[in-house]
């Protein structure tokens, strides 16, 4: 697989002679070469709809309440305890509690990137000022390592997570830069940091690596915003280090911290499924600078075997609680969905790089399937409760933890607060804040609309500005209707992806005409003038989905979906029996008012035995079917507890009764 | 429930006023009420056959074979590293390693009792020597806590093991005790520990419990051998604690150690599954020497829910790796089998004291799955290897873990020499080597055989002695011949289990009459004279089963069972297939020469799908249907690593293909 460098950095692509006054946008990735280059959030804004939505309750209450609970918890106030010499006695939170500190700030310049709020501004720079001074002259900086009375630095690679908080570090140094320009005290802070990591870890240095993967995604987007080959040297050392056994031995096994075998030879995502993705995305990066189209295509080849074999309907990845980790091909069960919301966003990192890189749409589509089914499921109504864990399906109503009280991190409880480990709600709040840049890329001569919302995309193209409205009411509503509201003399293209799940069903309608288009990338040539209007239709008819035969846990079962939203059943939703795990699927789903989507569903009786397996088990169905809404999966359990199922068994095993 | 006394300790029952001069047996476990009483190893001898070969590779290489690894690795040194003062540098193995010497030691000693080996019974007591010196004045005996460099005594009552290595210890020395007497050296080093017990964590003492269950069940044994009401007392303190929150709370929760709610309030036995048994049989025998069956209630019904909604078909327990715990109602997979095989051993304890407490056959049945599906399934032919978790879907080949290879507990891997953490091989040495018990009971008039194996049962009836000489080829041979070889004047009964698999097909012969038998009890009134046949035929056809329909994951999958046994396909048995996924029952099974069992079944293609989710899904057969050998599951694994399935797919998700 070859990648065509980006036709406006080609020039300082395989030599990495980057230049940090060439223009960049606010995104957080900016790859050297691929085909398809991302747009900014100042080039793409989200009016109205789902995601215009969820990045209000961003800016209203999600940001806020992480920052809130990290205050009330100390593990903002660690950084102050350095400071005062009271850290060893009064350090609070996990060893990597520093990063999701660094996360909550992503979130901040993304944040105030997108929307120029200038108090949050000062919100973000009131935490540089507690963060600064603890940063020791060598550019090392940690609340929890190296002091007298601590554990020495980097005495603790498998878990002590020193680098990883430096990654996360850098992340929002990225944002910050790409928003605020290089100059930025946060920056210096984060470029000493990075500094710093060359030192102690470069050719001469510590030959290892962290126990979870995200330095090397950090410091290769670091090297691309300052321009710094070093950083991306650096990168290069951890990707090639990890795999040879250079960290210990553990019960989960070395696969957990992917150190069991090299990522080039590696065949599918395994172990722990946030630090699988981050460090596919990390490599993924590495690939572009350093024109390393194999290391590109192994990771492409994983990925593209995890989508096959690893992933849960929902988009969402890990089917172990045990290391929070992939499990085996086809070992996808419900009940055990781990399916972090971590992962999601890992999986949306890695699949966005390789749909910059390749232009493969079907990226595009993992891309929007974890958005709406693993992001958008996290956050509860409020903005202020998440999942950590994505089940899907709850036996029992789920536990709705106590106001203030801090859950375990995959507990049976519903959306909960915060958690002991709580990497999900600031992940969730820098990816939201970011999310703009997921939503379109443009090519030399074309814009491509990837993901449909409310807005307006800019690019320039040729040297010249174009610009796109984009008016939707989708996932509600089918038809997409884009119209050119800024162009130029030259022919340009307009891109539209049409989805997998499309299947042949799309239409496009473009200049009086009509056609079925893709799946895939449609794309309608110019040149345009402003008003030209290109409408799509994608189908909203609800899909009835089968499990490949070879995942056990979903056999005789069906799942629902309509549009990119995956479907479940919710037992508020069906008061007639006491848990989903009553109900059968008896016939094809309707689409109702407003878009109200039910199936007719049999109840069977279920009766006790003394041992559960026996020559014959048919369960007995209870009156006649009825009909049993389904509803969008990201927002159940937003009506209190309740039992839920997204896939849900037939009635092949059941006998007709009374 | 009422339990009624044991007739031979009627008078010693509610008051214990126990007499340690009255007549014991060598067992486990000594009841001073139950409607069965049980028989000791000295009662009941096993002769040839499937347990005889067990019992003598436990005595040629599993007793041996786990002293030999503890010697290697230190376990065993510890004790000699605290007499030479470097224990603090020196400390081998987990926290808990110290109990495996005391399984050790039970085994040994029990083994000592079954054949009187003088070689092993000089092993047993050159242990004792290097343990006695470790024990300080006051009784504490532990060689991970409490001396000046160590953490101090139950500072960590949550994973620090110390009173749960007491309780191995004490179920050593009731070993010891019942088959060497009181005056032994090892039961007063156990008696001053007991009384340590007493007086660290009594009334006035700290008002907690262990994180692991087992001091409870052993300090009430303990009691019974030595008529000591205090150690009684103090089992009860411990398991009236337990369930009001005096552990941490953990990341699993404090289900994880029911820790959670009373054992009296509690409906199903829940979280760590060697925890939850081990408790569950200590609580019933607190509840029979307290005459408390409220307590005898609860934890029946316990078992009987566990039974009915959270066991395996092999009798396994546990199907979370995450926490080693049992899932939710219904929640068994396959391929995420703990069934840890302490867990098995744990659910055979609480069986067979509700088997004598009650005398329901059905527990009998449970303990006779649970032994030749779990219990026997762990060892391998060698005796040198284990399973320590018991998968019933193997997906992927396992690895053969190197010669002298320490394993994670429950890895990817075949049977494995050792463990990290080795609780199973010692678990299953001092089992098999008491297993005699466990086969037969006596009731004031009669004896009853509950598992058949040829050998030799003696009990005294109303102060004679009675005998029978029990000849089978049992589970090869469903024919059970019981000839009574010593007799009393009296009338009394031959008792004998016919288990609820045999349906209503199994039948009785005596006195040249035969009838349909059981299930259930079946009792033959004598007086007999000494050669008297009862005879027993089992049968011995292969039984399809199927799961309860709220078993989402065996949902269209079948399993076949012949007599006691659950049977498996390996794929070293498939050679037309890769793994054993790809195969589907598609007949019924047969019974050929020397009962080698075989289904028909289809080979299905597998195509690879980019997304294994799509509205058809169907796999196509190739080519027709060929017979394929079953094995019984618990010698899968002995012809080298393959793939294997208990559950089987029917051809319902199968098309007709080429």
């Amino acid at each position: 697989m070859t990648v065509s460098p980006h036709p406006f950095t080609a020039d300082v692509a395989r030599n990495l002679t980057l230049n940090p006054q060439s223009p960049v946008h606010s995104v957080p990735v900016q790859p050297s070469r691929g085909v398809l280059s991302p747009l900014g959030i100042e080039q793409v804004r989200i009016d109205s709809g789902f995601w215009a939505s969820m990045q209000t309750l961003n800016s209203t209450d999600m940001i806020q309440h992480c920052e809130e609970w990290m205050e009330r918890l100390g593990w903002i106030g660690n950084f102050d305890a350095v400071v005062d010499g009271r850290i060893v006695a009064d350090r609070q939170g996990r060893e990597f509690s520093d990063s999701d500190v660094y996360k909550l700030m992503e979130a901040m310049a993304w944040e105030v990137g997108r929307i120029g709020d200038t108090a949050l501004d000062a919100r973000f720079e009131a935490l540089v000022d507690r963060i600064e001074p603890v940063q020791e002259p060598d550019g090392y900086l940690n609340t929890r390592f190296g002091r007298t009375g601590q554990q020495p630095r980097y005495s603790d690679l498998e878990w002590g997570h020193e680098l990883y908080c430096y990654g996360h570090l850098l992340q929002a140094a990225v944002a910050r830069g790409r928003t605020r320009g290089l100059d930025d005290r946060f920056v210096k802070i984060a470029r000493r940091a990075a500094d710093h990591v060359c030192d102690a870890f470069g050719p001469d240095g510590i030959q290892s690596v962290c126990g979870h993967a995200e330095i090397e995604v950090a410091l290769v987007e670091f090297g691309r915003m300052t321009g710094q080959a070093r950083y991306i040297d650096q990168a290069k050392l951890f990707v090639d280090r990890r795999g040879h056994g250079v960290l210990k031995d553990i019960e989960f096994g070395r696969a957990y911290y992917q150190d069991d075998e090299p990522i080039r030879d590696s065949v599918v995502l395994r172990g722990h499924s946030v630090r699988a993705t981050y460090l596919a995305a990390g490599a993924i990066d590495l690939s572009i600078e350093r024109g390393d189209d194999e290391l590109l295509g192994a990771v492409r080849s994983q990925m593209d075997n995890t989508l096959a074999r690893r992933t849960y309907i929902t988009g969402g990845m890990g089917a172990h609680h045990e290391g929070e980790s992939f499990g085996a091909d086809f070992e996808l069960p419900s009940d055990r969905a781990y399916a972090e919301t971590c992962a999601g966003i890992g999986s949306i990192m890695t699949n966005y790089r390789l749909l910059l890189a390749t232009g493969d749409m079907k990226y595009a589509d993992v891309i929007e399937r974890t958005m709406y089914n693993v992001l958008a499921t996290s956050p509860g109504e409020d903005g202020r409760s998440f999942f950590y864990a994505n089940t899907l399906h709850q036996r029992e109503p789920g536990i709705v933890p106590a106001i203030g009280e801090v859950s375990a991190r995959a507990s049976a409880s519903m959306r909960a607060p915060w958690f002991a480990v709580s990497c999900c709600p600031t992940n969730v709040a820098r990816t939201v804040a970011s999310l703009g840049a997921y939503l379109a890329t443009s090519t030399a001569d074309g814009v491509q609309v990837l993901q449909y919302a409310t807005g307006e995309i800019g690019a320039e193209l040729m040297g010249g500005a174009v610009a796109l409205r984009v008016v939707t009411d989708y996932p509600n509503d089918g038809t997409v209707t884009v119209t050119v509201s800024q162009t130029i003399d030259e022919a340009w293209t307009i891109g539209l992806r049409v989805p997998a799940w499309a299947g042949e069903s799309a239409v496009l309608r473009v200049r009086g005409e009509e056609r079925q288009a893709g799946p895939g990338l449609v794309e309608v040539a110019g040149p345009f003038a402003v008003g030209d209007v290109v409408e799509l239709v994608l189908p909203l008819d609800v899909r009835v989905v089968r499990p490949d035969v070879r995942v056990d846990a979903l056999r005789g079962q069906v799942a629902f979906e309509r549009g990119p939203l995956v479907l479940c059943v919710e037992s508020v939703d069906a008061p007639s029996v006491s848990k989903v795990d009553e109900l059968r699927v008896a016939g094809t789903p309707t689409v109702g008012e407003g878009g109200a989507v039910s199936v007719p569903m049999l109840s069977i009786g279920l009766p006790d035995r003394a041992w559960p397996f026996a020559a014959d088990t048919a369960a007995v169905a209870v009156g006649g079917s009825t009909q049993v809404p389904l509803v969008p999966y990201n927002r159940w359990g937003n009506r209190g507890p309740s039992t839920m199922r997204v896939w849900i068994p037939t009635s092949s095993d059941v006998v007709a009764g009374g």
